[in-house]
């Protein structure tokens, strides 16, 4: 395919796009997620992957791919199931490839769940290319993953690669499933800030919140969980200490299953807290290896928030 | 290839082997594993390979594949690492394929880990065929596994599979393999026996080792255990419950991870416990599942503890 291939990554807050000729970024965009329903969607997709092209300078659009959380069904470009996206929280599939299309002059578009789009990018261009068994586990507000087996993506029956919903600790934490003790519970910064609030409001002292509010952020970020940490924040530590564990517990399972050459951490927890919280993580993993003289290779990503925009113009591209 | 392809499975109180013609098993043989070192143990399965192509009826000797316990080097036609196999304990790998060849007058011979075998012969030719997307379950002394993904198995770096040593909880009961909490600890026969007579020397009843005794059996074997439970002994059907419910815990875990088709449960304590066993596992995977309308087939296996040899006779044809 001659042309440049754009790959927009849609977000609960952000939507990104890479110009990708045939090796490599050329430009990207980033344009604010509208709340205001899927036309807006549509239009803002579109946007930010022109901006991206024009950004590349000359050539033309030969396809774009779009990564976004939800139920996607690649062969037919639809989205369901994705709770945070206005107008496609619903069972009923979306044709939202159809209507970027449109959009963008009739441009051929391709549709990835946006944690597999974001391993494959990684595995195709960055990080992973070393390597044949990956793990991509990205740590954002949940715990998502992705798996390249052999040199190709496997999605079992469609869900593979919910690696947050491995129990970690019987009747443990509340996830955001509903259920106890998953990996997401300990690992996840969405119920990090649960478990943060509780313990506040039991008379533990912690200066999340107050940095939070600072930023005029109403949730605490990526980047208030590091500050914290580096302030010497000692729920912050602890509870970053138990992802941590979790961390290890669970990836130590799968590397006992699958026995990796790598994984990948990702996500904005994991790509902000960065290479020493990497470390901690293959740390609490060793014990629990059964072939512990060969650990897999733990990687921070290439691209780090770019990642998925990365990955959906590789899915729209192969 | 024309011919009868010969499966030998090793174990470690039997060699079984199972004459393959194109399809089907048309003979079998069973011998005792002589415990003498390695030349006893080629002299063995050279024997039981014959008299299962005896047992075919005409037809030349085509191949012979072998499985066997330890880590195999497939390429190399080697065994090391082999606990329970006199000669084959160390990590020197030994040439078992090209001795087993000279034995038979120089048939090729192929090697794989009994397991993966058992695993490959169930997807090939048993219980797993609809299915590209397979986990086997192989619960015996210990609880191995066999990955079939995308119709392939999956061997990662070459120790894919050890189910056995997942964590199901943190701290919890003592595994074969030194650490804690792992699946083994409470589904392996082996743990489970060793759980059982600790809990007896503390006071506890149990007819389990009163059984086994009467059967001048040295172990607690799987026919020992579903008697005890048949017969109402509560010791054992509590043991047998925690490794149900180890069970549920790790395979929903692999399940939420590589969204499988189909589960195979075998191995001398899931073929002899059966269908009620597997219909337990499965409810207690029911909670812990992500996709939980969509759960994966729960089979016994089709050729039981012939599955290995089977499994064997599938590597060498292929």
């Amino acid at each position: 395919m001659s042309g440049i291939t754009v790959g927009v990554d849609v977000g609960g807050t952000k939507i990104q796009a890479v110009a990708l000729p045939d090796e490599g970024v050329a430009g990207s965009a980033r344009v604010p997620t509208p709340l205001e329903g899927v036309e807006a969607l549509v239009a803002a997709i579109a946007e930010g992957a022109r901006t991206a092209l024009a950004a590349a300078g000359s050539g033309g659009l030969a396809a774009v791919g779009i990564g976004m959380p939800g139920t996607i069904d690649t062969a037919a470009g639809t989205v369901a199931n994705s709770p945070n996206m206005p107008g496609f929280e619903r069972a009923t599939p979306v044709a939202l490839a159809r209507m970027v299309s449109e959009a963008l002059g009739g441009v051929p578009v391709k549709m990835g769940n946006d944690v597999d789009v974001a391993v494959l990018g990684e595995h195709r261009l960055g990080a992973g290319r070393p390597y044949r068994d990956l793990l991509g586990v990205w740590v954002g507000t949940g715990v998502g993953g992705g798996l390249i087996l052999g040199g190709q993506p496997h999605r079992g029956g469609g869900a593979a690669g919910e690696l947050g919903h491995m129990l970690v600790k019987p009747e443990g934490r509340l996830c955001s499933c509903g259920r106890r003790g998953h990996l997401e519970a300990y690992a996840g910064r969405g119920q990090m800030e649960a478990r943060a609030r509780q313990l506040e409001s039991k008379g533990r002292r912690t200066i999340l919140f107050r940095l939070a509010e600072k930023r005029g952020k109403p949730r605490v970020s990526s980047s208030v969980w590091l500050e914290a940490i580096e302030r010497g924040d000692r729920l912050a530590i602890r509870l970053v200490d138990d992802a941590v564990w979790a961390l290890g517990v669970a990836l130590a399972s799968v590397q006992n299953l699958l026995d990796l050459e790598a994984i990948v951490i990702g996500g904005g927890l994991g790509d902000r807290l960065g290479v020493p919280f990497l470390e901690r993580v293959a740390e609490a993993m060793r014990p629990q290896l059964f072939v512990s003289e060969r650990p897999p290779a733990m990687l921070p990503t290439a691209f780090r928030d770019l990642s998925g925009a990365v990955g959906a113009a590789v899915l729209a591209r192969e």
